[in-house]
């Protein structure tokens, strides 16, 4: 105690300042030791993108991924790989031969549209195509949980924190095991849309994804997504979590379940912007990161360049299903390419399919497109898009109108939350004929609210105090710092249903209201025969 | 036409790039005209900050405010003044005696402890006092409503926007009338804590303010809870808004009420910062800013630092009860005075009242104290505070332990929320003796974990991408520059209760399961009785 207080404190309080001075400066140059978990496929897209984000602030990245990954390759300058080696043969996870052959199983039932019959086929379809791919997650989690020498060599790494994708459970089963700190790069849970899973989401409301349905809701409506949230929870409770919980009995607790791993998340980054998504509850540890991958255009190749000028004062139209499709049909993209041949722009098209022989002589085909140099060009005119929330918020970022052909999942609803505000038109992909394309592009294309909303919707979302990567590294830095973020995760999660809905409080004061009222009644009763005896006595 | 949609796109591009670039800049130099109606007294101390560096970035401010206002004073080099002259004499609202007054009586109230008699007292008494502010509140409304001439001169002004603090109603009903953004720099509303009016708040984890609850709350606890939810929804249901709903009715519309009128606001800029407040549900369009008009401390004047000085390895102990207290009765600063006697440290008390004739040589009383300089010197040991949010925030901005004298409202709240941290203790000041205060300052003091504790708070709560103060400014101009913000603004006030909760979605659900069990059991009857019939003859 001879030192003092005071000096103690001084100590105490320039490394408390020294911490406040790091913390503003930019970039945060130390090196955590970050362990990433990330999922195959589109996912992997926008994850990379972060990793380079981070490499660029000077952090060391591990990335541990299947060694059939389709997307993920070996980086070494950018993170070291652990590989981990799955049992048998191929699965359909390892290519695109699985979601391809999904696909078109889902526009063959859907061919006369969403009847009765095409839901219940379409959402059994999902459903076990989902189930197959957490069953993938479980077998991927069992190797590594049974590969002592993996674990130890991830334990004694002692990383700073877990960054994942919690669609699939495997990192934050992975951050449970080590004890680290946990960061997700997240939309989805294993359960649907992330935010369900602990943020209140009044249904009347909030409309489910997958729904079709926006936050302006009739009773009908309503009643179909208190519905589909329930459909939900029973899909996730009889043939997702059952995956998971085995797993973390197994291997983490007896009494710990996967729904209590995924919770344990010190910060949330929620691929999500507010000018795309409708207003909702939120939590203090969900950091909205919507459109962090979103940059300037770079110039176009000489080529390209030379195709775009070509289209004059029209502009053109880019097209692109995203990565995980590589073709339609032919018979639909023979339909679109006919409503293309209509146009007075020129189109670009990313397409790896088989070539559709009606093509026009302003369309060009190209295995693979600069889409975010070519929607930052100014002679864009409009994107045709399947709704993907990668090419979403790069149309929002460059203020570019969308005419959308959903596929699956979550795209229709992507492409809703533009339509309701004037910024895209959305055409059926299975259904359509080539004049509903034409007519829609030229909707988007002439009729200029179209523009002028997405414009709007554009520079509401480049307004903000920083860019959504820098907040996200950010954030990715200051749970390394504090070894978490304990202080931002509520209690909820510690109480069971009945007691956060204070069911136990209602029925209480619910019995203790009827005691009441039963007792005066008795006494009022008591009362009554008193006086009446009373009466027929004097009487 | 002739223009091109490419070039106007161009144009639209160039200008909205130019947008993010003035809003990445900082800081944003263009005059919004803004409307500041304030509340006085220690609300007016942190708006006069925010008005400040609203000043500091080029805007424009009028401030609305009653001519006898006891705190807000004109100040033409930082905002021209429109003031409002009430009719009739003074009111306890402008000067300390009214409060001062209130607490004399709670203190005496409150002599042997929080008794349930005295507890009915205090609410009896809190009560008829918010009820004579907000009445206070509806004249000054009618005040401003009546008079035709001031209307026109607010409404020809045509503000950007309004900044206010919603604990009145005023600014929001009048933001209303000019149909103009509106911005609340708030954490009260007319009907308590902020967020319960439009943020889910669970009342299982969620504790109310005055509750003297945590997050973590047994079965009884959340009875209680509950029960004072539903007293407080009834006092501001048959006390409060009625005062307002009336004013709004006649003013602003048949069919308008206070609740709508508050829930117009774009962004809340919430007084609250998670290193303090339990961590909770939260809305898109709140911003918190808790602890925004913390800064550096600056040297003491050169008397001050010779007294700080004296105090050696010891340190010193800074006092204050903020500036609505003037002072507390003599037998309580008499104990008070008594404690600060037997300890080692100095003493600076910021004290208005009779000098406690006990008064030891450690101890400087003071009318004035630079507090935040104070709480900034590296000697302060301690801080003993009555638990007011913006001696709290200094406190946690400069790391010093407190020790707390909770007077009334939120001050116990506040403080148990630095307890349960391990920050602070909290001594009763209605009924304590010397030794309950001399024992925390010794405790507080020479226990290191207060100290590491409250610096782990100061450490987290300044780690941050943008000060608080500076996320203030960026949204109020936010606001200015988009004409409001209605993207963050959720579907949920336009619904009746029982359709947000989805109670009739439920009723229906439940009508339908009835309905289908009720035939299910006739049907299986049925059969049974035709069963047996056939059974019977067939014996």
């Amino acid at each position: 105690m001879e030192m003092g207080y005071c000096e103690l404190r001084n100590r105490l309080q320039i490394a408390c300042v020294l911490g406040a001075i790091i913390s503003l400066s930019s970039p945060v140059t130390y090196g955590a030791k970050i362990l990433v978990v990330p999922i195959d496929g589109s996912h992997w897209i926008n994850m990379k993108i972060l990793i380079e984000e981070l490499k660029n602030h000077g952090h060391n990245i591990t990335a541990l991924y299947s060694s059939k990954a389709w997307y993920i390759k070996e980086s070494p300058d950018l993170y070291q790989s652990i590989t981990v080696q799955l049992q048998g043969g191929t699965t359909k996870f390892d290519d695109s031969r699985g979601i391809q052959h999904f696909l078109d199983k889902l526009l063959t039932t859907l061919r006369h549209g969403l009847t009765p019959w095409a839901f219940i086929l379409v959402q059994n379809e999902m459903i076990s195509f989902l189930r197959e791919w957490h069953l993938w997650a479980g077998a991927f989690i069992t190797r590594i949980f049974e590969d002592e020498k993996l674990l130890k060599q991830l334990e004694e790494t002692n990383f700073d924190l877990v960054l994942t994708d919690p669609a699939l459970g495997i990192g934050s089963m992975l951050a449970h095991y080590l004890k680290a700190p946990l960061v997700y790069n997240v939309r989805w849970i294993t359960r649907g849309e992330a935010h369900f899973l602990f943020a209140p989401s009044p249904l009347s409301y909030i409309p489910l994804l997958g729904s079709h349905l926006t936050d302006k809701m009739n009773f009908l409506q309503r009643v179909q997504n208190v519905l589909q949230h329930f459909l939900e929870l029973f899909i996730s409770e009889f043939f997702i979590h059952p995956i998971y919980n085995e797993a973390c009995r197994r291997y983490l607790g007896t009494d710990i379940d996967i729904k209590t791993v995924l919770l344990q998340a010190d910060v949330w980054l929620m691929r999500v912007d507010f000018v795309f998504e409708f207003p909702r509850p939120t939590m203090p540890n969900i950091v909205y990161i919507g459109g962090f991958q979103c940059k300037s255009p770079k110039p176009l190749p000489v080529g390209l360049e030379r195709f775009v000028q070509t289209s004059g004062k029209y502009g053109i139209i880019v097209m692109s299903l995203g990565s995980l499709v590589n073709s339609l049909p032919l018979d639909i993209t023979m339909k679109i390419a006919e409503a293309f041949a209509q146009v007075p722009q020129k189109v670009i098209w990313r397409h790896n399919g088989k070539i559709p022989p009606n093509i026009a002589n302003n369309t060009l085909l190209a295995k693979w497109i600069p889409q975010n140099d070519l929607l930052g060009h100014p002679k864009t005119q409009a994107f045709v898009a399947h709704g993907g929330t990668n090419g979403i918020y790069e149309a929002i970022y460059h203020g570019v109108p969308v005419v959308g052909l959903p596929l699956f999942y979550d795209q229709f609803d992507n492409l809703i939350r533009l339509k309701v505000r004037g910024a895209a038109k959305i055409v059926d992909a299975a259904t359509m004929q080539s004049l509903d394309l034409l007519q829609a592009l030229n909707e988007v294309i002439n009729n200029a609210s179209y523009r002028v909303n997405m414009q709007k919707l554009s520079s509401l979302h480049r307004d903000q105090l920083e860019s959504p990567m820098r907040r996200a590294v950010f954030w990715i830095e200051y749970v390394a710092r504090h070894r978490g973020a304990a202080h931002l995760r509520s209690e909820f999660y510690r109480l069971p249903w009945y007691t956060y809905y204070c069911v136990d409080v209602l029925a209480l004061l619910l019995s203790v209201f009827l005691i009441a009222a039963m007792l005066i009644v008795l006494i009022l009763k008591r009362f009554c025969s008193v006086v009446g005896k009373k009466k027929q006595k004097t009487q």
